[in-house]
Formats: C-alpha cells, structure tokens, sequence
C-alpha cells in the first residue's frame, strides 16, 4: 500500500471521478507560477545543500511545530532557535524523532499530505513515518541532500518551477537575488516589495528602519513627500534589481484611507515622532495601502494586502522566540468598509491589480465575492495559510464563484518557507480545483467542454496573468 | 448537446439522483408563486413588445453587468443609463456583442443558469452563447420579441405564474397595478408596500416625499400621530387598490426599537426637521420596523426585512448611474441584538408573520434559525440576492433546517427584475430543494414517504400561506 | 419499513458507505462516556419510574417545546410550568397528543432522530409517530414505564454508560450524588462544579448566593481572598463528595482577565456590594475565568467553556416560565481577544485543560482551530447546542480538523435533559464521525489503517483522556 493515494482529493463518485482525472492528466504536469511565498533568496544565490531532515522539515514550518507544541512539546524540543539566546535542542536526529513519534498528530492535515508527498516524490520514500521508521527515513533522505541533485537549483528545475517570488522587506539589499542573476542560472527567482517595517509604525524599530530607509534611497524621509519619494525609488529597485512585479502588505486589518495629503502628512509626522494612538497607526497603515495603489498604478507593481492576523498572541513566545512562531491567529475582518476608501480613490482604474487575501472565510461570499465581483481592480488571493486545504479550498470555490466567477480570482499561492512542499502545494490546488469543476461539470453547472480551459486558467493561467510573470 | 443538462443540479450518486428526479416530477410544473421581485407593473399593464435582447438580459440586470464590469468593461458600453445624462451606448446589438463576447465570465454563475434556461425555454436557442454566435441568436430572440406570445402576459400565462408581487413605493399611485385591474385580463398581479422612502431619513429628498405623503393620504405628515396616520392609510390602498398582501422593508441593518409613543414622537420631530445624527436615524428606522409590525398586527400585512446591504459602495457610481448599479455589498449583520425589540414587542403574537432576510450567511444557523425557530411570528426568508444560488439554497437548508425545521421558511422568492428569468429560478430553487431532500432521504434524516409533501411545500404551499395568498 | 434507517447518516456511495459501516461496526458498541450534561441526580438516588411519556420527552425538552411553540402552540399547552404559578396543561395524554400532531415539525431535525431512536430502541416501539398512532405509542412507553427495566439504573445500565457527569451548581449540597454512593449501586454518576451563581454579579439573588457561599464553606466571602478560599474549598467538596472532574461556565461571553490581585479584588468588591456597570460584571466574569484555571492547575479539574449565548431574549417568557425556555440565542462571539488574557497567563502550562464550546461556527476554522493548534491547554470541545446535529458536526470536522487535528478535540458531550437521548446522541456523533472518517480515507486524506483507532479515540478515547475518566 503506497502512502499516497493516485486518485487523492478527487470525487468518490465513480464518474465524477472519471471527470476530475481527466481535467487532472491536462495540468497536473503544467509548470509551477509560484507568485507568493517566503523561501530564501540565498538557497537559490548559494545552491548549498539543505543541512539536515530536521532542518528541512520540523524546525521552520511553523504549521510542524505548532501541531506538535499543541500536544506540550516544548518548541525547545523541537529546535526552534530562541531569540533570546536560550538553549534549544542541537540533535536533528532527535528532533526527527520527536517529529516521527508524533506522525499521528498530523492525520487529516494538509501537513501530512504536503509532507508525505515530499517524502515520496522528492525523497523516494516508500514507508509511512513513524517511530519505528524514523531512523531509516531519516538516513535516507540524510544521505540524498548532498547529492548534486537535490541542491536547491536542482530541486527548483526538477519542481518545474518556471517563476518563484520571494519576499523581501523594503530595507533588504537583494544581494541575493543579485546573485542569483549574476550567476547565469537561468531560474526565475524574483522578489516582491514587502515595507511592512518602514509603513507599520507599531513594527519593532520603526524609527531607525525610517532612518535607514532613507539612507538606501538617498531621500528625506522625516518628510511626508521624501518618504513617498523613497518608497518609489524602492520600488522601482525592487523591481528593476529583484525583478518584483508586486508588493505585499501584512496589516493587522483591511483598513485603508484616503486622506487629503495635508492630513495624509500631519498623520506621517506623528508617526515618524512616535506620538502617536493605536488608532492613529491603525489610519496610517490605511493611507498607506491607498498610496501603494495609487503607486501601482504609476510604475505597474500588483498590490497584495494579506489582512486580518493577530500576530504573536502569545507574549511570552514572542519575547523568547520572535515572530512567526505558530502563535499567529486570525480574527474577525471587515473589507466592504474597510476597502472603501481605496476603492472609492482607485478600485474602478484600469491598470491596477489589487489581490485581497483573508482568513475570515465567513467573509468570502458576504464581502470579498461581491466586491471582487464588481470593482474592476480588485481580485479574490487564493485560500490563506489555515484555509490552504482540501476543505478551505472547496469552501473557497463554493462561496467565491457563483458571484466573482473564476476570473477575478488569481490561481494558487503556495505562500511556503518549505520548499520540498512546493510541488505537493500546487499538486493539492490543482487537484482540488480539478474535483471542484468535475462536480460543476456532473451537475450542469459547467458546461464539460468549457472545463479543461478553466482548469488551466485555475492551474497555470491566472496566475501567470494576475502577477504579470 | 444540449445547453442544459437535464438532471442538473442533482446529486451525483446515481441512487440518490433517482430519488431526486422523482420528487422532482411531482413539483416541476407547479404553478408559480413570486411573492416578492422586482418586475415592472406597467408591462403587464400596456403589455407592449419587450424592446430587443440587450434591453431585456443585459442592460437591466445588475448580475449581469456587474460581473462585465469587474473586467474592466464600462457601464456606458453597455447601456447602462447614467443618470446625469451623460452618454451611453445605445446600439443593442453592440451591448449583446460585447456580452457574449465575455459570456465566459458567468461560467458557474447562476446567471449563466438563468440566462440558458430563458434563451432555450423561452426563446428556443439551441447554440451556446459566444462571439460566434451573437448574432444569429440576437436576431432569433428579438424575431420573437414582437410576436403575440412574447408579449409580458402572454409569458405570464405561458410562465405559469399563479401570483406575482412587484414592488412599489409608499408615494407610487399604483396607476400600472390599476390598469392591470381595468383592462379585465386574469392574471394576479399585485403590488407590495414599500415605504423606504418615507421612513428612511436618510432616503433621497425625504422631507418632500414626506410632504408629497402627507398630500397623497390627506393626513398631517408633520405630527408623529398623523404621519402614522398616513401609513395606515397608505397600507390600506396598497391592499385594497393593489391587492398587497406585504410590505418590504429594506434597512442598512436589522435594528428595531420600541420606544415609548413621547420618545418615537420626539425622535420623528428631529428626522422630519432634518436635525439628526446617523445613530438618531438608524433608530428611527428601527422603531418604524416595530410600528410596522404593530400596523401589520391590524391589517394582515405581511412585514418583510431585507437587512445588511451596503448601498452604493462606490460613490461615483452612485452619483453619475444612480442606485442599484451593481455596487451594493453585504456586511456583517446583527439579528439577535437587533430584533429583540421588535420580538419582544409582538413576535409571540398570533397573526403576525414576520420574514427577515439575511445576506450575512453566517448568521443562518447561529441566530436566525435558533430565533425562527421559537418566535411564533418569525419566518426565514429564501436565501437572498448573492445566496439565490444552487450553493446559497444549499447551505440555507444545511444551515437552518435542523433547527428551524421547513415550516419556519417560506418557500422561493425569485425577487427579480429579470422577468424571463422567472421560471429559470424558480426551476433552480425546485432541483435544489429536490436534490437536498433526496439526500435527506438517502442518510435516513427523512422519511421517504414524507419527502414529496416537503417537496411540494417549498416550491408552492409555503408560499402561499406565508404571503396569504 | 422500519422508522430508522439501519445505514442513517452515512455516506451515499457504496463504497464510502462500506467504509463507514466497518468503521462503525467497530465504534458502535463500545462503552458511553457523557462527561457533559444536565440529566438529574435524583434519578439515579432515588431510582423512581418515570412519571409518563410527556413528562419524558416532552415537557422538559426545550428543543421539542421551542419548536412547537415557533408554530404558534403555547408553551402552557405542553405543559411547561409557569414559574409564576400559571396553569398549564396537566393531562400529559393531551400534552402527547398535541405533540403528536405536530410532529411533521421535527422533519429532518436532530431531535426527530433522537425521538425515534428512543421509540424504537428503548421502547420497543415500530410506528411512526402521528396523531393516528398517538395513544398506542403513548400507552405503549406509559405501560413499561413502571416495570424494573425502565427504571433509571436498569436504563443507565442498559444504555451502557461507563461514566455520567451531571452539572451542580456550587451552592449544591450534593445530597442525590451522596445518596447514589451510599446506594451501592455500581453506576458512575459523577458531579460539574458550576459556580455561575457565585461568579455571575448578575445572576438572580447574587448577593445571597454569596452569604450562602460563605456559609457552606466557613470562608468569608466579604474579602477576595475569602472568596477565592471559599471556590477552592467548594471544588475540593465536589471533586472529594461528587466525583467532580470538571469544572463548566456559561458565560455570555468568552471574555477572560488576568488582573493584578489588588486591581481584582477591588473589582470584586464592587460585585459585592452590587455597584457596578455591565462592563465590569463581564470583566469580573472574565477575571474568574483565569482565577479558575489557576486553581485547575493546583487541583486538576478540567475547566470548560460554554460561551456566547445570550439567555431569555424573551423577557415576558423569562418572566412567566423562568430560564432555559428556548429563548437562548447564540451571538457572535470573539475569542481571539477574549481568551487572550487567560492563554498568556496558563495555556502553555503543563496539566491544565481548558476545553472551549462555541454556538459561533464562524469562529472553527478562523479562531479555535488555530488557537486549539497551537497552545497546549485549549482543547475544542464538541459541537454545541444547535450544532448536535448531522450537519453541524461534519461542519464542525470540516472546519476544525485541518488546523487543529483529531487530538486537540475531546470527543463527544451530549450535554443533555433527555435521559432516553443519551444513546440516540452518541449513536449519531460515532455514526457523523465514521462517516466523515470514511470520506478522509476514500479520498487518500486518512490511511485506511489509521481510521480505526481515529474512530476509537472520536467514539470513547478521547472523551475519557480529556476528562480525566
């Protein structure tokens, strides 16, 4: 019994099943546009090999070691590095272990999935992960990393990646895509125009990031205008020296504003002072999703504003080991207020591509859906971190399409740091999407020769299109 | 093949489907019922030719260019008046050449359901719709559109519609509904009152209308007693002249209020001397639902809300084409909160029905079901504008029945200004109900011998009672 | 035909079904663990019949009341006593016939299924239910009410209960609990201690629950720390007296504090001595939250959450009949926020168990799934409420599982009045939840050999862990 089933994901039914193979065998060998995530840059600049299973699979993916810390393994354990300096487990064959141990946590997950299919599809394993196969499944894939085919650009090339967008912060050099474009590989590794920590006032160190913000762009930024100004002269380096052809926005809320430029500057100079409320940074970060709009239409980026998380809910975890650390949890999120302004100042432009992500699903059909659905510069992003499942990518479609359809909608992010999880991403987006339309096709809702071009559009299309890649 | 597939919307599995079909056939040719939409009284009065296709699918439906719109097509290329004059597109064969051009978009869509099933069942097309094809099915409808048994009561026999409710406003002197009356023709054609404009403080030129009320009833508008007065009145004409059995109420929010008589007085003094705050008049409103229900208590009426839109979302849309264009977006909506007053007031009193009907899905089975389901007077409405859906209809049955049962809903309201698409709705919302019930059945939740009297009473008996008609 | 479906509630597709019905085979039997509900002690101390079939299922089951009463029956016709001394209805042979009636009501409701499940398994009974079958069936439950096998030990004991936890309030003396354990009688019945009359300063007779409070524990609850004292000494009294395991709050909100001990116990003076505002009731009900789960910490018990229902939206109903009448509504409740306080101060200890309930679905995937997912002490606890049904608890699978997995939740509560319900409840959650499990497998999302012990630890395991049984 191999440890993935061929016809995963798809419709039981006997015919629809028939249907949704079909639509599968068209695109399931279609290259990868991965337009959003969070690999390294310097894997692709270095192409060194990935030290350790450990490393590659427990330690940064934060959906591993959250589950697993949910059953009182300490993070320690499990050697997520503090920042604070404390002491973390060294071991990879440990932590390993600890993980394999604890396989069963995983069962129904799209963890397990994306993470079986690595195993197998990258790593060749043929067993299931357990205790008693950790040891041998470890060497395994021990001994593959430092073989010449499983280097990052290797694995890039075998993944069939034709484009794989990085984020960056605005204050980050791209010496590593400079690297990579000064090698002469011939992969597509792009940046995309991250400013959370020169835009988000309530960032850690938002004064000196101002500071050096200006430094990098030779423009004033204690005032309103030069700190425009820098943005723009950032932008278009991101864009020239990166290849970014979007940026992207991590704001707590959808808010956006469209003050008149006098308050737009009044409010600038209380951040910039750190005199400000919660309420005033809450307003700022709005302007500013208006002002990356309103630059996009000028210099062509697409704007991406993933809203809606309560970052670090957990203060100690934070404290000890910084950000990102599985104790993100999303909330409530308005968007038909929220977005006006923005949409009011800029929604009805041609030329402008503004994609929203959220992890309010209830949200999908009441707001998103309509306002997608009719302002011509907006666009559904793909199901968001917790919903980038079979279960939140049907729930997706099924409360996205009957009033956006699929073509204010973008095709799939992987959104991933764990790039052996790339390909499994893409696999279960496309298969879901190929069970979706097989169920529209077997009840009339599709018509069947309509179905293969949507499932390209969905798979390999849209995306391309959205992102200008 | 055929456009339309002939077991769509059925389940899949082909037991279950079997059982679908059969409960299908008892109700698929059932009289209709339309107790609430949005047709124009003056067709069925003049019963003049239909102008030509681009008029009667593209130029009036708001799903339909709305989703032109969200690519980037603009209203004026497709007829859509502007209301500030400006100039549009007025070649009808142009619009439809640009709407089949984009007839991709609807893939999935239930205006892509509607639109098949009126061009093949009322006009007889049997191609696809496509660039390809425009013309030739331009001219085949619009060939029909001047014979005899096009004209509006022609298709109204034809349509098999048993009743049919328009919507008129408080201030309308019901002049088409009088006409239908006179001219001796049989078909039930009533209207419903609506009143927004005088209630709603906040409504366009709503110190006129209240003047302009005053005027059509002959009471003293200036007087909270008189302006009640004037409702009675008012409600009263709609019943006796326009043969209502309802009134629609549609409200930013759900609110209600029961003021003590000094208090609502008071508050009415400030709305009709246009000295309030927003708050003063969304309570306004609510105490206005309450006054409603109390009038409804007296003259039979039926009190429908239709809470929770954001009306026009984008302000230049508003002010060059005016209300209804497409940019009216759901937010979140409070029930239990928010009818409580109006509930404790008269929502165990016999004799009432009140239907509310949501756009915020997350409040089915949360608080409208649990409330239905124990307020003797309150009834859930169908699912409503973006939820009028083979999914919407899915998950409003998977969302309230177990609590609120079938008997706390009302059956379909199609509640459209596109009249063709009447029987494609009402053929939607009977295969969907149909497919539900089979499924019922099918995992033992219903008994089969039950199932063909829940099936006649969604698509027609319920109806009928809830709406006395 | 007989009236339950020997395959009810399980997949349609035969091979999925087959799935299930193994799965199903293996769980169907095994021993019931209620670690949650309202049935009264009483029963099982003074092992007395029964009184009559209206009695048993009608009169004190607010799910069949409200929904007789939401078609205009009063609640005075079913017997439901008036707390105001009111007549009602006393003949519970019109009580049934009434009921009888009107039992198309309960099409497609859960309460149908636990009814029929009860007439048939318990009873004996192989007729549906109607006004033609009305007196059989009555004299038919009537007849073996009286007889030594229908008593409630004979029952508790033939439903195969392992372990039954009733809910006490903290003024409880405990006496049926006692006299159970006194009885020699092997029967587990154990106590919840519910201290909302202690803790809610808005509860009925606040004040003099307090002095009472005092009294039973000789702790002086005029000071904060007497007051602390007196829970400790009480949660001893029904862990050492009644068995406790748990402890259960029903509060309107899942707000939780975590206050300097100077700042709550100047709030709780103001609880006291009655001089405060709602706000800073909730924020003293969210202080003992916190305070609660620290003493969990010292004595083990399992803290659980029922929040977000607002109680007797009704106020003539609350008058007339008093509390949990049907008129209990859920609202939508925030728990990212809310519970933030009490997670940062212990929901990373170890040994704590906090289980939250939710009437909000909205918040499964986007709050407690992410939340259950990450901190070691929260645990989600079962579908509640309106949400005990087929649909709700796939949507409560669907919407959790990919987050949080099988292991952050606790099994099946019945949390039920209705002791003939017990086994028809459980019969349904081990059947949604084979079915479910059947669906992961058959489309490669559950290895075939994991489903069983998965089926295990969802029907028995998990529920006897989480609760410490």
């Amino acid at each position: 019994m191999p440890v993935l089933d061929e016809d995963r994901l798809f419709p039981v039914d006997g015919h629809v099943r028939g249907i949704a193979r079909r639509l599968y065998h068209e695109v399931r060998h279609l290259p990868i546009i991965s337009p959003h995530g969070h690999t390294d840059p310097r894997w692709f600049a270095e192409n060194e090999a990935f030290p350790d299973p450990a490393q590659l699979f427990v330690t940064p993916d934060h959906y591993v070691f959250r589950m697993l810390h949910s059953q009182g393994i300490p993070l320690e354990a499990l050697g997520v590095p503090r920042s604070d300096g404390g002491a973390v487990e060294s071991d990879p064959r440990k932590i390993w272990r600890l993980f394999a141990q604890n396989y069963h946590l995983f069962r129904a997950t799209p963890s397990q999935l994306w993470l079986d299919h690595a195993f197998e599809n990258v790593f060749g394993v043929t067993e299931r992960l357990s205790l008693e196969t950790a040891d041998s499944i470890y060497d395994q894939i021990n001994l593959q990393l430092t073989q010449e085919e499983f280097l990052p650009r290797a694995l890039f090339e075998r993944f069939g990646i034709e484009a794989l967008s990085t984020t960056e912060s605005a204050l980050d050099d791209l010496r590593w895509h400079k690297m990579v474009r000064a090698s002469g590989w011939g992969g597509r590794v792009i940046t995309t125009y991250r400013p959370d920590a020169v835009i988000d006032p309530e960032f850690e160190g938002f004064a000196e990031n101002l500071r050096l913000f200006g430094e990098l762009t030779g423009e004033d930024t204690s005032t309103w205008d030069g700190y425009l100004a820098a943005h723009r002269n950032r932008r278009a380096y991101f864009r020239d020296v990166g290849g970014a052809t979007a940026s992207d926005h991590g704001h707590p809320s959808a808010r956006t504003e469209d003050l008149p430029p006098e308050a737009a500057a009044a409010l600038f100079d209380k951040m910039r002072t750190g005199t400000f409320s919660p309420e005033e940074a809450d307003a700022f970060r709005g302007q500013m999703l208006t002002e990356m709009a309103r630059m996009s239409l000028e210099d062509g980026l697409v704007l991406q504003i993933h809203a809606g998380s309560t970052r670090n809910h957990a203060g100690d975890v934070a404290a000890q080991f910084g950000r990102d650390k599985g104790f993100d949890i999303p909330a409530r999120t308005d968007y038909v207020h929220a977005l006006r302004p923005l949409l009011n100042a800029v929604g009805r432009a041609q030329g402008l591509t503004v994609i929203v992500f959220t992890l309010d699903e209830s949200s999908y059909a009441r707001e998103l859906a309509p306002l997608a659905g009719v302002y011509p510069a907006l666009k559904l992003g793909p199901p968001w971190w917790f919903h980038d499942s079979y279960e939140g990518m049907m729930r997706f479609r099924e409360m996205t399409t009957e009033t956006a359809g699929f073509y204010n909608t973008v095709g799939f992010n992987d959104d991933t740091r764990a790039f052996c999880s790339i390909p499994a991403r893409h696999d279960v987006a496309r298969r879901v999407d190929c069970a979706y339309l097989a169920g529209l096709v077997a009840t009339g809702r599709l018509d069947a020769r309509d179905a293969p071009e949507v499932a390209y559009d969905l798979s390999y299309g849209l995306a391309k299109k959205a992102y200008r890649l």
